[in-house]
């Protein structure tokens, strides 16, 4: 692919390893293809002789074995096997090879990724819990898997609009997302050269990427929804899938019916492809065009392998208009939805808020289940309050990782900018960051079989004054290791035995070090042994004591 | 009072309203004391003649008609109540006056500034499910309630360390913390002049002021835990107590025989009192003086209304720790301390964890509720992961939120330093507009009556592109400003019909407007109206749609 190549942008590209990580693979033989699957883990060595290996995003851009030059594509890792794989009934989906029982490597290496049996995510997608996805146009991403099974997922926005950005931002947006850790990137430019952005953000993205094809469709009409047709954005979405869009955000569940129901909302529609869609089912007065064709869109997906996201484009923008008639009414239909996109044989995900308050959370996701038959559900947060606009990164994360402990499989990042402005190369970072300690949060309290190893592994370097050890089991070591220096600069104190709060006189992990000597000396470890080894004590202190005012308990 | 003229400090202080705000006072009638109080209020006004009114936590600082200087304590507000009010039966603890059914001015205060009836901030106290930390030797603090009826309160701890910062920093912390809404704020002072700057703080809080009298007590002892008694704790105890602290932290729930419970943990004891106390028990091998002594500690604290906060020096200090047998065995002992405490007419509330997976968090509440008979419950976040210092604002603000909306009264804040390093005067702000807004976000859940005005005014300003007023309503308007005018610097663009994001040419928010036209010419805004509305059209789609693949929906 030479598409790139003599244009006249070169991204400056954030390349290397992150700090204390390196990159190593595992190698999994895959029988389908007879090959060896090389899978990406980032190993960060401790300084105890051990090392944890950590889920990995970045893609070939933090190997500094691979050359990179953003005006050729990354490696296609997957085109031979899409090349080599026969289409099962006219499909090239990865859930038609899942329900024929076929593990494709794309599954294989998905489950390495995750420390699974790569049969339970091949259950998964033919159950149409799971989907991974992965067009056949876009052979450079390496594949993971989305659905409440697996480690919860965070996908970021980027894309320039009207407004403001470049394409060499762009792209370096998609490189510096997936660097922290996003495991998808929606590109939702709006502005001039959507095209071509989007042919450089996929070329140079080791991750799937995402669209909402009606923003295109709507420069294509001059900015009118009125002059949008279903002919304009099948087009749209045929030229998108040809590029290798992996997945789609479409708003076919956004009825003219349904549109009324906004009316006394406080915010309305807000999200943009379902105030599109409203406003042009009221300057025609005639049914969605997504959902009126949205057969015809499942044939053209199927072709591609491209995945359905299907919009909440009635989804509240307010706590006052969380779980309303509108926003569940949109969601039985996308249920309407599912099932013929299954039947099609395409991947279905399933979007949802937005902003929900904490006790209307649990609802969205037992009802999304419900109506979309278990499809994976993909949500904005949701903001669990409205009054902190410039800290909505985490108004939502306190939704987003409580969305996610009860089964949302993937989460859309916020960033401190949302609802005041378009994100920086800085807020992109501080919203994936944000995103992955709240999925990861998720992952422990659903109990993921790997994910407490890493906490673990930090806790125990923290008590242990390993602080070299705990930046680099940071999700963010270069942010912890400047704090501690701003405290304490000095090298000596990174292998302290004090931490920064306390100084070096007293300090409290320092004295707990003392208590494991004592109980090893008195053999006291548990409640039994020490009630025992304590009742003659017991006597002792009720004498000794001299002022005691409590009957002894226990 | 002026215990403070002629000293070296005079720190620079933080005044004025905040952005878009100003101070106004409630006017309520108090019979007890004959007297008018007058209650603050934030308020904004909005540009649409209406205007919101907001909890004030900022005292005099943010109030033009009131001179500031930090050589000079506060406004006494209280000094003359206190001065008129009898003890009951030896007592001058607003738990006695509740059960005697007195509503003292302070309840009447704090009822005001809730927007409920005193009688229920009455009844919550005399109950012990509500505790109102306010000595009689801090006169110049404002009243407040803490419990679960009442909104979500938040600390901020402040103090200075063996390492680093001033007595002037600190003051300028505590104003500025209070600013932006911290309800209490605990010195925790380690280092060098102790007590110097608790006597400033204290002089210029309008806030409840805590301590954790066993630091100070150790600094006495020569910072060796071993060499410290009952007598010198005593001591500091009145020494603080006499300069008027609201609450103090006793951790007399360490008993000897929990300690070798924490042998097995990952992170062993992590409370800096918990592993004090630890220490000097297991140098002894004696019971903890703390528990030995509580009840004259109980006689003590009575005599000048300090409130017990009952410190979880067991708390775990790990994901890994979390729940575990030395957590709740503690937590049993702070049961009976509490049952003590009330007999002597003390208010009591019960410090909480720490680090907890969220799966976790609600048997913390419910188990402290359950053994501690319903006294408020102050916890620490919990950080939700350990993966992410650097972050632990947010780690634990998806934790503290989570466990307030379960029933925590009051939430002590967690800054970006946490782990590493001392928070500065930015990390104080960016961790007291994170709490504030995980405490809201509980208001919102439990159903606060006023809770959700607030972010329905912001919603609805936002809506209607009122860019001003969405600033004012923030509850940090010049960071929400500061990002808007990143994207948009133009001073037009906060009165522009568009929101950075979408640009001009295209904007969610306009579109909905029209929607709103349509409903109501069409005299449809509910399912039933619609569906009326949309029978006779679901034939003309049928026909008229042409490519219409589905059935029609109901």
């Amino acid at each position: 692919m030479t598409a790139l190549e003599g244009r006249d942008v070169r991204p400056g590209i954030t390349t290397g390893p992150i700090t204390g990580s390196r990159k190593v693979h595992l190698e999994i033989s895959d029988p389908s293809s007879a090959r060896v699957l090389r899978v990406p883990q980032r190993r960060v060595e401790l300084s105890d002789g051990t090392h944890v290996d950590l889920y990995d995003t970045s893609g070939p851009y933090t190997d500094p074995d691979v050359p990179i030059d953003p005006a050729r594509e990354l490696p296609p890792i997957r085109r031979d096997w899409i090349a080599e794989r026969k289409p099962i009934g006219g499909a090239v989906t990865q859930v038609a090879y899942a329900k024929a029982g076929t593990i494709t490597p794309e599954m294989r290496f998905a489950a390495a990724r995750e420390g699974v049996d790569p049969e339970l995510v091949r259950e998964e997608i033919a159950a149409g819990r799971a989907v991974l996805p992965a067009s056949r146009c876009h052979p450079e991403s390496e594949p993971m898997v989305i659905g409440s099974r697996f480690l919860v997922k965070v996908n970021a926005n980027i894309g320039n609009s009207a407004v403001t950005s470049s394409v060499a931002e762009e792209v370096e947006k998609m490189v510096w997302a997936t660097r922290w850790g996003a495991d998808t990137v929606m590109d939702l430019s709006t502005g001039r050269r959507i095209h071509e952005t989007r042919e450089w953000i996929l070329r140079n993205s080791p991750v799937p990427i995402g669209t909402v094809p009606i923003y295109e469709a709507l420069e294509k009409a001059g900015g009118d929804p009125a002059k949008l047709s279903w002919e304009l954005y099948r087009d749209t979405v045929i030229e998108q899938a040809e590029q290798g869009v992996d997945y789609m955000t479409v708003h076919a569940g956004v009825l003219l019916r349904y549109v009324p129901l906004t009316a006394r909302r406080v915010t309305g529609i807000v999200s943009r492809g379902g105030s599109i869609m409203a406003a042009w089912c009221l300057a025609h007065h005639r049914e969605n065009f997504l959902y009126t064709h949205f057969a015809e869109l499942c044939e053209i997906l199927r072709s591609y392998d491209v995945t359905f996201s299907l919009g909440d484009g009635l989804r509240p923008g307010s706590i006052a208009d969380a779980n309303d008639e509108a926003q569940f009414a949109e969601l039985r239909t996308l249920g309407e939805l599912t099932a013929i996109a299954r039947a099609h044989d395409v991947q279905v995900m399933i979007e949802g808020p937005g902003h929900v308050p904490m006790h209307k959370i649990e609802e969205n996701v037992a009802l999304a289940r419900e109506l979309c038959d278990g499809a994976p559900f993909y949500t904005l947060g949701p903001l669990a309050t409205d009054v902190a606009p410039g800290y909505d990164h985490i108004t939502s994360a306190i939704g987003a990782a409580q969305i996610a402990w009860h089964g949302t499989a993937m989460l859309c990042y916020v960033t401190p900018k949302e609802h005041l402005g378009l994100p920086d190369r800085d807020d992109v970072k501080t919203g994936v960051i944000t995103y992955k300690l709240a999925a990861h949060a998720a992952d422990l309290a659903k109990g993921h079989p790997r994910a407490q190893e890493w906490d673990d592994a930090l806790s125990k370097a923290r008590f242990e004054f390993r602080w070299q050890d705990q930046f680099h089991l940071a999700l963010d070591p270069d942010t912890a290791r400047g704090y501690h220096d701003q405290t304490l600069p000095a090298e000596p104190a990174k292998t302290a035995h004090f931490c920064s709060m306390c100084g070096p006189k007293f300090c409290s992990m320092r004295i707990t070090q003392d208590v494991r000597k004592y109980a090893e000396e008195n053999g006291l470890t548990t409640v039994e042994a020490i009630e025992r080894g304590m009742r003659d004590k017991a006597a002792e202190f009720a004498e000794g004591g001299g002022r005691i005012h409590l009957p002894m308990a226990e």
